[in-house]
């Protein structure tokens, strides 16, 4: 017991109080990284999307990858702006189910709540096998191991942020900026050489000859393309969802890394899609031998095979893998939200040893597991399954917003900044719906159906978690005042196998209690063959009867029971039923004394009796069944043992200043 | 719940009542496959190990066998002869612990429990593996399920025990007696072809050529092979063991049964030595392809590969595989008399819903799963180490024996018929105990030094079991008499998040055991940025204070805990230890209102805190601490859901009645 608990100590840290809470709120440095990792690893596999389905074109595709870019950073922009607007307004948390929760109503913040669930368990998936899949085509020697690879990092990425944010820092932080760096270098770089070079520079490392067009333009590959590219834009809602997070200034801190955040996409996108023109990159089919992924043919052709490459590549890869960080910090928040309002279970509004919300940590991390296991970690064939969740969630909370300003506008008169902003959160909700119509309509053989399937049987499930707690409530509501009238002492019923001295303490302790004490005997209990070997009968008069009349109180009764079935719950269960008949105003307390057990080898060496007597008595009991657990300890238990774990005082304390 | 209850019921059947065990026990003709499987498994390697250790002699080995198989005759008569004498004697169980226990004091008798407890788990793990073994070389198709094989039969063996004898009857009996008749049969129409042709019959199948010769006959060989061949006697105890299972007359079933196994073993032995050698039959190398058992040469040599020579073989198989089972029927019935003497775990003694002990079977089933796992399903080299605990079960038991009718003679004089029994079980004692010895010397490198080895470890374990059990009644020992003096109520301590019916009939009740009742809140325990939003404050004066003073009771208090890390168990404990200095003579009674689950969602649906509190208290909260477990229930749960799995009176009346 005390081993596991080091050993949780060691893994975990030591438990956290609540005023340390300050400490572990972030600033705009750390929460790029925590809340970025998605989106910027987004323009990993974004324009690579596009350009996979603009490769029946050939070389006329390049140019196409222009004309998609330039929606999708007009999107970018629109999301930005209208983030920033979410972020200033609900400055406590302003996810898409908060949002649509105060303007749409409860119905419309479930689907939100819903499509952010499953885009998050997705995203995990999805990036942590997408960064062993570039991983193992970089070293394929390691190919065998891609599950076993998958789930070591589910298994650092969830210890990390059950661990907390603060700790779980600079193992996000390092690849971030890393990786922002390096291929911001490669594509300034890049953009100064086709702009030295007139349009056409030379390659340093050519990548492989563009096929040849076996297609023509059409309007529907647009869309397709566009509807693969939007992709590059998951992980934009990360911080509006993630505001309690933050230190002081809230808003601030938040606007800040939302402005940090969508500049490097922005940047990265634009970048990528000036580079990729200028040095004829295309897409290569994944499934053949010898891919390489766009982002490492352009590297290559900028830079060369120089250890600049591998540095850049190799905190590419380590963005992918961890982009599922942005899920970690995301779905916790959200699901004690909606676990606060009674539609998912309060485990997971219950906050850990270290003040995050394990529960949900726990769920996320199992549910991906099973999601990778199931896959054998190849999921990439889930990634347009997460763009609709994620473009469902900007469309809700986009529209949120324009009835929040709609409201405000008619609340307050014309305030004219409201009626900017309106606006601003009007052209964000139609882009985005639309981008989701085109998703859905494009990627809906693709695996866009499964996406409708599930949304509805998971708002099922909530209605109905919220169903089982409104029936709680009602149960339990309107304590009222006490009614004493007619109070009367229990009846108690003490369990005993045999007269020893744990059995003697709990008929002393019985008779505080009333004055109407049974002591109950089975007799039967151990078996057909097993002679009764111990009995209560025999010193009964010496030992009970006579103490209790020379203390002027009623001498306990004593009844002999028959277990036919060996099994003490039936026959106890029948007389208490008959107590109650008899004496219809009064409860019964059964007492059981028990061997308090200190290790799990002494858990070995006893029966199970004691335990499944109470469970049966309490869940077949009935209200006027009470249980009294009366303990027997081998050795008195040393208390300190149950609070060292709590840290000194001065620790907290001085936590609190280093981030004051 | 009330499905997994279900589906036990299907699986195992009904609760059978302690008044059925009488239907439950056999008589001879269930007996000897119940327990006689081991014993006539063991003709099937028994002569195979002798050959191949005389496998170097070549065509000169064969004779050897018969100079081999006299011997290994003899032992058996005086192992017939010795436990007959024992069934006698002890009449309710004459395993080996019970007869050195009563004759040789309680370390030996715990050797002889562990000698028998290694057998048997070694030989479910044998007997099925070399079954399966059989099994796969008939049907080399099968070869790649080895240990998925071994695993079902292992499950079907456990599952047919853990229902109980009768029902596992009909499981075991077909193919013991099919075994017995159809090999009765090859081997009676060898010898009388055999004596028919003069000593030597043509083969309608001519088994392989025997190899030339390439050792002489040495002294040490012919011992190695005496030792290898007295692995066919292994599993003759298990009628000692298990003579409880035996309905009246105890001694005179447990005689026939014994006669029936004796003699069926021994025309076995003494057949396959005879035309062994007149068809010259030698032992196969087990690791070569086309590889041949001697019994399935000696069936083919004798009827050819007729229908008969697939069914011959096919019992062979079965009796092989569930060989297991005579473990099965003797290892829990010895756990039992070891857990009844406190040197094993008291679960071991538990009688099971089925009236069999289900822990035992259970831990057996488990050990050979285990070592089924780890050998991979091929535990054939395990063979010579059961050899040892086989051969040091008999030594000790006839030793005992030898003791026992010594102190009788002493006791009563001389008894003429006495003399003669000590004198057949000091034979017996004499030729096991110098088999065993040359067992151990001749085994001892190939294994059965593991033996050796494990025995003492395992008499440790249950010497420390022994000593806990001592330990804890010294500690409950001596109840004596009650002591009333300056009996005092309780303070009861209520738990309670809110204030709502469930605490108000929870304060109600308190306010029944005693005078001073506190009711517990911990405030913050829902985390740092929780809004404190239950508060019990509100209302106390007029729920609370005034109707507890209107019926003439003191008012409960309200004490508010801070809960700095959001458990409730440490300022819970802080504050019954701060009580109890205040009060010390009071007792501490904690009342948690708790919110029963009927289902395993509803479990999903609450935090564990209600359970993680009792469990600190009783784990930490000492002597004066006492738990009540206060029952609230969404809906009053049905009793009769509780009671109705034991079977109507008239079912069990019936199984009575036909086994009369």
């Amino acid at each position: 017991m005390n081993l596991t608990r080091a050993v949780v100590g060691v893994v975990l840290g030591r438990v956290l109080a609540n005023r340390e809470a300050a400490g572990r709120k972030i600033g705009t440095v750390e929460a790029v990284p925590a809340m970025g990792l998605d989106a910027v690893a987004s323009s990993a596999y974004g324009p690579e999307a596009a350009l996979t389905i603009l490769a029946p074109l050939g070389a006329a595709g390049l140019v196409q990858l222009g004309w998609i870019t330039a929606p999708i950073l007009v999107l970018l922009g629109v999301l930005y702006a209208s983030y920033r607007q979410i972020v200033r307004a609900y400055p406590s948390n302003g996810g898409a189910y908060t949002v649509s929760k105060a303007n749409l109503g409860a119905r419309t913040s479930l689907l939100a709540a819903t499509a952010l669930m499953i885009d998050y368990v997705l995203n995990v998936a999805v990036g942590i096998s997408a960064g062993v899949g570039a991983l193992t085509s970089a070293l394929p020697a390691l190919h065998p191991y891609t599950l076993a690879l998958c789930l070591a990092i589910l298994a650092v990425v969830t210890l990390a942020n059950l661990r907390g944010t603060p700790e779980a820092g600079w193992l996000f932080a390092l690849p971030t900026y890393l990786f922002i760096a390096s291929f911001g270098v490669v594509l300034a770089l890049g953009v100064v050489k086709t702009l030295a070079a007139g349009g056409h520079p030379a390659p340093l490392v050519p990548p492989p000859a563009l096929p040849a067009a076996t297609g023509a333009v059409t309007a529907w590959l647009l869309v397709r393309a566009f509807a693969s590219g939007c992709t590059a834009m998951t992980g934009v809602e990360a911080v509006s969802n993630g505001v309690d997070a933050f230190r002081g200034p809230v808003v601030a801190h938040g606007h800040r890394t939302l402005s940090a955040i969508c500049g490097v996409l922005g940047l990265l996108l634009a970048g990528i899609a000036v580079t990729v023109i200028a040095y004829r990159v295309g897409a290569m089919d994944q499934t053949r031998a010898g891919y390489q992924s766009v982002l490492s043919q352009l590297t290559a052709a900028v830079v060369g095979r120089s250890p600049f490459y591998f540095v850049a590549i190799g905190s590419l890869l380590c963005v992918l893998a961890l982009s599922a960080n942005t899920s970690f910090v995301g779905f916790p928040r959200l699901c004690r939200l909606v676990a606060e309002d009674d539609y998912l279970p309060r485990p997971f509004a219950v906050v850990g040893r270290r003040l995050v919300f394990s529960v949900g940590i726990l769920y996320l991390a199992a549910s991906a597991g099973v999601l990778l296991v199931v896959f054998d970690g190849i999921t990439d064939r889930l990634i347009p399954l997460f763009a609709v969740g994620a473009f469902l969630a900007f469309t809700l909370s986009q529209t949120g917003m324009v009835v929040h300003w709609r409201r405000a506008l008619r609340g307050r008169g014309a305030a004219r900044l409201d009626r900017v902003r309106l606006v601003i959160n009007g052209v964000g909700a139609a882009t985005t719906g639309a981008a989701l119509i085109v998703i859905v309509i494009a990627k809906f053989a693709e695996g866009a159906w499964i996406t409708v399937l599930v949304v509805p049987c998971v708002i099922l499930l909530l209605t109905r978690v919220k169903r089982y707690y409104a029936r709680l409530e009602a149960r339990l509501a309107g304590g009222g005042a006490l009614a004493l009238g007619g109070i009367e002492a229990p009846i108690v019923l003490v369990t005993a196998e045999a007269w020893n001295r744990a059995v003697r303490r709990a008929v002393t302790f019985a008779l505080r209690l009333s004055r109407e004490v049974w002591v109950v005997h089975c007799s039967n209990a151990d078996g057909p063959d097993v002679p009764e070997k111990r009995s209560l009968r025999c010193d009964w008069r010496e030992n009970v009867e006579r103490p209790a009349k020379a203390a002027g109180l009623p001498p306990p009764r004593l009844v002999l029971l028959p277990a036919p079935y060996r099994r003490l719950q039936g026959p106890l269960l029948k007389l208490i039923q008959a107590t109650e008949r008899r004496y219809p105003s009064r409860v019964i307390a059964v007492l059981i004394p028990e061997v308090i057990k200190r290790s799990w080898w002494e858990h070995l060496l006893h029966t199970r009796r004691a335990a499944s007597l109470r469970r049966a008595l309490l869940r077949y009991g009935g209200s006027r069944t009470v249980v009294i657990d009366f303990p027997w300890y081998l050795e008195e238990p040393k208390r300190d043992e149950a609070l060292d774990d709590q840290a000194p005082d001065a620790a907290p304390r001085s936590s609190k200043r280093s981030t004051a």
